[in-house]
């Protein structure tokens, strides 16, 4: 009987570990018998010498069954899921999930709050005035059946495997694992119960994986993981250097996300959010293939279906957005500062890491698990790669409720932004498809 | 300001430490401030990345430095300390201790217990009817001024960072780490206090470390660290694929180093011993060089000079040994029972781990902190590497309390001898001397 240290010797010499010793493993880590230290002396050691798929999916799995998994036996149709790897201004989620439920796909979306530069999703909704995202698992069904799509927290004892792997994990400097990240993710989707999964990998500045080439790695094998364990998946693989969209900012996101229902949000939010829905259409059985998706997405954006499902959704959980108002009726933030081009040029970069840092440090993000986030601050980008500017024109807009915070972020921004006399290279939005 | 997450992460990355980064990192070894899953994490990135031999000095000093230290400012002459790495049947320091202090030089042996095959020196001289390895320091120093050597169990709060990592590394499959074996025996030496240190790095199956490159490349840095630290330091590379001398077990190893003091000892311990006194003799300023301290080492063995210094530590500290008497007093085992060979040939090789894992199961050593030992077992080989034997001639003596536990490890001590038809090869029992 191989014990937890043996494993970790396993691991370290680069062996293979067989699926009963990964189940010892998450059994050790749920049930306490696996010591902290030999946890992250473990994940330390996969850092090192990486996983099998066999080994990465048994471990997804595994977690996936360490607690309580989600119930959606009582939706009706084939319910598909959307997962971001997390980036800068990412607020598709919440233009995808009218769309889809609009064409009659059931979206049960339960997300987790999390620690970032802005909220997550449910952060985002929360910011919708009287927006509720906890309900009893007989209504989250109930309102998925009845309105096709339904946004709650996470409760009850999902993945506590990964929970507590990845809470070592971000103090023990082993995030940065590809067999790691994909077991973390996929054990939660897997729990999460949806039979279709559309992944958003991103890739750049602002995002985890910096480099496609271990973007493509990663979603390679979440595919595979999730493919094994019975799902339908695909992965986008997306860019991430510069924010998406304008906003960043959990307030501002909203807005944005309803000026794109609208059909006049960014561009690059616009294709993004399109190409993530076409593939969740088809998953959910509402469209043959990606290019029959896009058009019926298109025109459920066109028809402003998309939109009026949005309001339903907001309206079925009890929050209030009021098309006809400024601002839709959410709530802003006290300041507005400009940012100033310092020189005139191409703007050739604009770090989405250091936008999102900003956008933190004024409170729209969380640093500890227990900061309360401020829903109205955040920054509005001007101006996006590719764009020329005149020394003195505005780059961005920082929205905050204390006059000093934005005068300390303000450098912060100006730095982001980086202007060439040459305009740059355009790049693909969207650099893959994983199916 | 580094915080212990950034020293991890530059650690896994390759990157140097700098001396200020690992004094942080020890000092939060030592106050809890660094987690355990942290402390895991660091080692498990220096058992890949390495330490270059600044960091692992600056580790060994910092450590070092973690708690109080022996004041042996009060010892006349130049102090001298022995360090082994551990092997099986290693009872050198037994011999040496009261051959160089009959010379004259001041060995102040402050000893911890621990885990092992055997016990550790302290456990030994302990198995001695009525020696005491509790002192007060005043008593100490006083003794090592009047009769020049005293052994004492390990008091006070010596090196707590390198007890906290030991222990994390002991079981997160951290502990085969050169930089960090050498960092945690240096840490020792320098806290113990003696200005020269002679170590003993063991090669073979029986000892950590499993070739000679890599004792050799250990040996150096602990050299070089001690030297950094102002003192004289050598080290001998020495063989450890067979046990040392032919007894393992406590009593059963006082008894053999009081046969070679009385100059009837095995060869290969006799030549070890006197390798060790003689370089001893050198650095305590007794010797001009190996060669005449090798000439003043026999003689005090030839003389029985030694011997009569052995007697004396050994009544200074309240024990009774009478060599009049069969197994001079010591307390032996209630039964005797022979391994004989099934079959007859050259001994090409007795596995020292094997062995030596046979003595613990007999209770001659810890398996766990808490474990009581019992001094009186043990093995005693009667036929070492080299040797011809018939089938049923004696092999080996098992020195047991329990008919039970002799007939468990009886195969066990038959497998660890290899049989061969052709006499094995010759090697040198002392390898190298790194000065």
């Amino acid at each position: 009987m191989m014990n937890y240290q043996d494993i970790i010797k396993a691991k370290r010499d680069g062996k293979e570990l067989s699926t009963e010793e990964i189940r010892l493993l998450v059994k050790g880590i749920s049930d306490g018998s696996m010591a902290d230290y030999q946890i992250s002396a473990f994940a330390m050691a996969v850092y090192f010498k990486g996983m099998s798929e066999r080994e990465t999916s048994d471990l997804a799995l595994a977690m996936a069954e360490s607690g309580e998994k989600v119930d959606l036996s009582g939706v009706k149709g084939k319910t598909v899921d959307k997962h971001s790897t997390g980036g800068v201004g990412d607020k598709t989620t919440m233009v995808v999930i009218p769309l889809v439920a609009a064409a009659g796909v059931p979206v049960a979306k339960m997300s987790g709050r999390g620690l970032g530069h802005t909220g997550g999703t449910i952060d985002k909704f929360e910011s919708i005035p009287g927006f509720k995202v906890e309900m009893s698992h007989h209504r989250f069904i109930e309102q998925v059946n009845r309105i096709k799509a339904a946004v709650v927290s996470q409760t009850g004892n999902l993945v506590p495997a990964d929970k507590k792997l990845y809470a070592i994990r971000d103090v023990t400097a082993t995030v940065e694992s590809i067999p790691l990240i994909a077991s973390s993710v996929m054990s939660k989707k897997l729990a999460a119960g949806a039979s279709g999964i559309v992944l958003d990998v991103k890739v750049g500045k602002g995002a985890f994986m910096k480099n496609k080439e271990e973007a493509v790695q990663l979603a390679k094998l979440m595919v595979k993981i999730g493919r094994g364990a019975g799902r339908e998946v695909r992965a986008l693989i997306t860019d991430m250097e510069q924010p998406l969209g304008n906003m960043v900012g959990n307030s501002l996101e909203v807005r944005e996300a309803i000026d794109t229902l609208k059909g006049s949000g960014p561009k690059d939010l616009e294709e993004i959010s399109l190409a993530l829905a076409s593939h969740m259409l088809v998953l959910g059985g509402k469209a043959e293939d990606f290019d029959k998706g896009l058009l019926k997405a298109k025109e459920l954006l066109a028809s402003g279906k998309g939109l009026k499902k949005f309001i339903e959704i907001v309206e079925a959980q009890g929050g209030k957005i009021d098309l006809a108002k400024e601002n839709y009726g959410l709530k802003m933030a006290d300041f507005c500062i400009e940012v100033k081009a310092d020189k005139g040029g191409y703007i050739s970069g604009i770090d989405a890491y250091e936008i999102g840092h900003a956008a933190m440090c004024l409170g729209a993000g969380r640093r500890k698990i227990d900061d309360i986030i401020d829903y109205a601050v955040g920054i509005e980008l001007k101006r996006k790669v590719g764009n020329w500017v005149e020394k003195g024109d505005s780059l961005a807009v920082i929205h905050a409720n204390s006059e000093e915070k934005a005068e300390e972020v303000k450098e912060k921004i100006l730095k982001a932004y980086n202007i060439t006399n040459n305009p740059p290279l355009k790049s693909p939005l969207i650099m893959a498809v994983i199916e």
